[in-house]
């Protein structure tokens, strides 16, 4: 059977199609058939050697991908939470079921250090998948083990919000829409920015109540505070690192929530953590979350009839271009590679 | 003018109309003309001498109701807040303005011992009144301040609730109508029951999912667990008092929350706390809320548009009339009075 | 070697000494050398057939007690946890790592139906024991698992108290104390109940601020109001049950919290739920623990150095004798059982 | 009667003694003769004209201190709270009763924009004063209402930590010191830094666990990781800013809390949000409290016979010698001036 390899040197070569031994599942472990898997920035990253310890494990053959959606083909022996021809969604900690995160919970991400979904058949730990709505399509299925979860944390984990309450996502990737539907879902108010006045008016279709285009309108925070009778955002998805963050400061309200989960706009200025401090507010960091939260989030799916947003479809051994894209930015929800 | 008092003896003709001189704003009162009120079943437990401290009162006179709408027509001196002309609801606890409730907060109910909104004019403490979105109707204003109020904060405040998390309203009184339009508004699964099927179906009509007729699912905990395949109810508006909290138990999930707010189905059978050690669920009594989240209401009506449902409205003269009405149990939302 | 068996037909007989095959550790499984039990109330119960489902379970064998120290003699295929000669607690919920409870994890409670440490040898799941502060002896450590999660569990991970509350311990049996001792290493200011002055002259020297004997002081609220300046209690931890509840609701502060755990006092006069919604009071229910929980616990253990209070140690072949012992309700902490 | 006034320009002299005529209590209002007051580093900033609002305010006269200690000389029409005789202690937010913080709130800080206590007599609205413990000393009374208030807010507050849990202090300024003392009455571990071993030592007196002199020690983050057997801080009080925050981050546990509180360290190296992704960290910024987070903290002040440290105590007219001695640095605990 065919994998996707991904090896230094680093770079938009660095992912490749090869031939490799059909596994075979162990004890307590699922071996799955894939039909999709879904890229996230942490992909992109990776290929181009700038994702943490990945990067410095030069000399590693990575399995990439973290999102996937396949069936059910055979299980190793103990295995009770599933059995041949169940579908399944991949998760994104393979160790992280319940509670608190901790080191042991969060070293166990899916595509590395443990080889993830991009392969037609990849053996799984079964307390690493879950069942997934049935209305769902297998591409569908695919975006959801670490976008949506994180929008999902974000917003109701971490945070406590209310009906009516205002959120801010920022641009139009797989966070940032999921986040968009999430808080619709939850009846918050959202505000969303983008570069492009297009993706903003797909975003308003999908129900956002207020659009920044933050290329002209650069000081997105002031109509945050004018969408909130100038009480400023009750939490903002911070996608952008400290390319936003300043923004987000002045667009916070008093106690306000910022959840902080992406570095897509760089670096950007020094940020003073003390600007935090005349209005109480609150960094919050997080990445994906834990099977209980996943299985949460899946209930809400179902009652809401929740359709991710799939942005486009590549065959799996399409890859790199698919990465490309990721790289480019243009997208409006999420890539996905079909099997 | 002309006011409502309500006195000893109790009974149905408890409450009458009075002519009252007209009174005066101090220091930091606002002189109201009540448009409208709106019953609870607080009221009618108070004027037939069943309502606690009140009922202990037998010789003063009492000008009921916590819950008006009217127009500012005079502010004492230092008012801030209002000038003549606003539109204002009356808030349950006069000094309840923020924080956790206290002895002092909760001792400043209006109705008793404060004198209420049943009057042509009232004065109020600028603290004690709010603005509300414009979109309601005066009758509509005047159904929030203590039903609405409670299920807001029973679901918001004290739970914590996720979208796609099933919640339980009991009946189709004020605060589980309002408990419905807020749970679908945060996008909450919500299952409602009544002895009336007429009843039921207006519920469907205003987003309801499940639909359990009690007198003829009197284990109405069994649809609970079917609802939710078997993990139970996230929440149960307990309103029945003694004569539920069996059935309760039996529906809640394994960490469930069950916010105790009435009693309107009697004593029951003997509760024994102990049904709570296995299944780590919670009872939280609570009774109304705080300035606070009443504007936190006020701004997820505003966004949802959601409408009271106001059941009849009787003329202020004709308390008496109505209030028997809310004895009798047919209503399906809110009984109003207007002046 | 030797085990304990409990069977119908139940009462002080029920629990005997039997000679039984060697157990070996399977994979994932650890063989460890019991060197002490302790006892609680529960165990009291199933002995006398008044332990729910075990109660139902007439021809069952069970091996009784959830509450064991002992030292790791081998260990199966694939353990990573532990190595021989380790010192191992058993824990409560042998499924119940963190997060949350569920049913899941509620239903692997250690001594029914997970056969139990009271035996010479016993094989347990390497997720279902820790590790333990090497300063505690091992009668302290077998006092760990049911009774001193349970007090941990209550006062820090259900509730929510800052250093100056008030914390109410009914009687001196396992959980209290434990309280006492939690509530102490804490800051809180304690009260405690007996009916014996001795006890509570014991209960002092351990740190207790107020001391109430319930016997002359019935209305043991009022000392409670006393000592709090009128405004109630912070947090009750209510082991009584129907029997006590009563009292816990006129001892309790406004938004006051009442971790119900334990039924010692028997059914009492009925509650009515309604008595919490005057006061916004909290009933939590609770039953032991997660291993989370345990390992935070017994860092706060080392660092302040607790030492459970060891009433009486029995030979574990009169368990009999000891069983009895918990039933009479003389002890002052807990009653252990050594090998 | 006298009073200090700071005006413009800014500087070593833009505090100075006046004559000004006495004040009379208005309705709701307190005559306060002061006998104390304490310093924080705001004051510091404000006399230099790098305290925001205030520098811009450059024309405006301030009476200077948000924290005093005085005696009730006289009050107004309408005060409840107060008699005279009382001794009461200044709140630092003069309209922060309850609940979180609101620009209104924050808007109400005493000795900018609200006259402060640094006056022979003056005059506050009753609640912004409360009563405190007897035990407690003028001097140290003076201590309390923004430094031992924030180190009680961000210990009990913002955050949640338990008996056991690892807490680490930054210095031994004001909020430092009282920040160990409440964390010590938790049962907290400790550890404090700072750049002198002499200061470390009184630390360890008032029951530090660890210390770390930041200065033979700038890696800080070591020890810490060490005292917590590699797990990390739960907490850090952080006082320093964008120079300490790059070190915090490597201290902190996953999912552990950062209290931002002070900026004594500078800006410093750029900070990147996106550090709090990995370890799920979250910076909660705050600014002292409300009055109900006072009277709690003077609960367990009470109970504890916590005694605030003071530095050095200055005659109240020479203020601005004291000013200079906080400029400086060397001081452990809090300086006061009294009157």
């Amino acid at each position: 059977m065919r994998a996707l390899n991904v090896t230094a040197p680093w770079g938009p070569d660095a992912i490749q199609v090869v031939e490799v031994p059909e596994p075979t599942p162990g004890p307590g472990q699922v071996l799955v058939r894939m039909k999709a898997c879904s890229l996230n920035y942490r992909d992109f990253l990776m290929i181009h050697g700038m994702y943490g310890r990945a990067a410095a494990s030069a000399t590693d053959i990575i399995t990439p991908f973290s999102d996937g959606c396949g069936y059910v083909e055979a299980v190793g022996p103990g295995v009770t939470r599933f059995k041949a021809g169940d579908r399944v969604s991949t998760l994104f900690f393979q160790n992280w079921v319940s509670g608190p995160p901790t080191l042991e919970k969060l070293s166990s991400a899916l595509g590395f250090p443990i080889p993830g979904a991009g392969a037609e058949l990849q053996v799984f730990s079964q307390e690493g998948l879950s069942k997934v709505p049935d209305f769902l399509t297998d591409h569908e299925v695919a975006t959801l083990p670490c976008a949506a979860l994180t929008a999902w944390r974000g917003l109701f984990h971490d945070a406590r919000l209310e009906p009516g309450d205002t959120v801010v996502l920022q641009g139009t990737g797989g966070v940032s829409i999921f986040g968009l539907q999430f808080a619709k879902a939850a009846g918050y108010r959202t505000l969303i920015t983008s570069s492009s006045d297009a993706k903003l008016e797909r975003a308003k279709a999908l129900g956002a109540d207020h659009l920044v285009n933050y290329k002209t309108t650069p000081a997105w925070s002031k109509p945050v505070r004018e969408a909130t009778g100038g009480r400023g955002a009750d939490f903002i998805m911070e996608v952008g690192g400290g390319g936003t963050i300043q923004e987000s400061m002045k667009a916070i309200k008093i106690g306000g929530h910022i959840a902080v989960i992406g570095i897509v706009a760089g670096a950007g200025e020094p940020f003073n953590p003390a600007a935090l401090i005349g209005n109480s507010a609150k960094l919050q960091g997080l990445s994906v979350g834990s099977r209980d939260m996943f299985e949460s989030m899946c209930r809400a799916i179902e009652l809401h009839g929740v359709r991710p947003v799939v942005d486009k479809v590549y065959p799996w051994t399409e890859a790199k271009a698919a990465i490309a894209a990721m790289g480019g930015g243009e997208h409006f929800g999420k890539i996905v590679l079909e099997f």
